[in-house]
């Protein structure tokens, strides 16, 4: 197939600021899209000229997604070389189009990405949003699911949110609760050695009474122990403090 | 099963400043999570006093937030009713807990809240994040899988994608219930109660030793304790353990 062909691209989207008013909204947008890993910004007709003094001031460590942003008078000509092109936008429109949710429109944007193609998602104008016209532009929305009493986010709020996204899928992070790193587990000997230290010193020290409940006290002791992820470290700190209970105990 | 005869109580998790600096922050905070319908504010220790006027400019439509937020001294307070701390951090640190990823982390929020749990996360200061003895009180850390070249993510921002990802799945996770029928769970004062019952006792026993790292010890012990998952009868086994070790003790 054709697509094989290709060179290799960069499958990240690039996202698009429309008519930016203020320009630290336009710095914290650098920043959140360097924080998930995005670096192609294009922007449309900002309102206060380009370059902005309070943008590269708020992007800090993000200035470089300025220096290389793409400048455009129009959204058409800032989606001219896309093929796929999402509007984000909080409210209901009348044109009709298919609605994403951010974690849909991101599989999507990764899924054309990686196929050789470029995504833009477009984020409107900090007060109205986007125009119909740039959405009409559009081959989908992407609405971000807020609490529909408060729905508003901001520029930067919107972008983060979309960044998370990309990466969370890019990565392959969804879904998937990570290791505790380097984390050495008890095995079973070492967790029978624990069970049996403490079923010792807890037997001389009286605490199975009456004997009738011996038998399932120490059955209830070592289902507990063996519920707990314990660590090799844990049990070491178990082992200790028992060892030093008994220490206490003889020094009288 | 046990759990439907308690009242449907509130499933939603409380989000725990932990001695925020720029009212600002905290304005910002309270949007962010009432945009995604989350409206259990607690804080601890704030920088400028409380109430806060910068916060409450700057959270206008969810200036309720602030007025009805627990405010306490201590994160040992904030928590102190809620069985299951997730302490949210970008860095790697030394102490062993379950790493979560915010979907992951919400997954698990989400849960236990429906099964009538309370579960808080913590977010610490803007500058310096949480102090480790903060994450010691914690079951468990939410990391936010950024770009290891430019991860820093403000407070706002960090509970902007913890309330988006708690929203994500309580309005779209039909069925992914998790079970855990009937059980109950030590909450943090209990935990507490148990931290503080093996703190005094191995004091006076001397297994703190030597007294340059009592501090580091003592640390190591709650960060062991509440990661555990421990219910009520767990924590009893454990109290009636060591108060049976110094009986005997005391008997000679």
């Amino acid at each position: 197939m054709a697509r094989y062909l290709r060179p290799m691209s960069d499958p990240r989207p690039a996202f698009v600021l429309v008519r930016p008013q203020m320009g630290e909204n336009i710095g914290a947008a650098a920043r959140s899209m360097l924080n998930f890993g995005l670096e192609h910004m294009r922007v449309v007709a900002p309102r206060d000229g380009w370059p902005n003094e309070r943008a590269v001031a708020l992007a800090s460590g993000a200035g470089r997604l300025l220096d290389t942003a793409m400048l455009t008078e129009s959204t058409q000509e800032a989606v001219a070389d896309c093929t796929y092109v999402f509007a984000t936008t909080a409210r209901d429109r009348d044109l009709t189009k298919p609605v994403y949710t951010p974690e849909a429109a991101m599989a999507e944007a990764l899924a054309r990405g990686r196929d050789g193609q470029k995504v833009a998602v477009l984020f409107g104008p900090e007060r109205a949003g986007l125009e119909n016209d740039d959405i009409a532009r559009a081959n989908a929305i992407v609405s971000v699911p807020t609490n529909p009493d408060f729905a508003s986010l901001n520029l930067a709020q919107c972008v983060l949110l979309m960044g998370y996204e990309w990466r969370r899928l890019a990565t392959g992070a969804a879904g998937s609760e990570m290791e505790m790193a380097g984390t050495d587990w008890v095995n079973q000997a070492e967790l029978e050695a624990l069970v049996t230290h403490y079923e010792d010193r807890l037997e001389q020290a009286g605490f199975f009474f009456p004997e009738g409940k011996a038998a399932s006290m120490k059955r209830s002791l070592r289902n507990m122990w063996s519920r707990m992820p314990l660590t090799r470290a844990d049990a070491q700190i178990f082992h200790g403090i028992l060892r030093q209970m008994v220490r206490w105990k003889e020094r009288g």
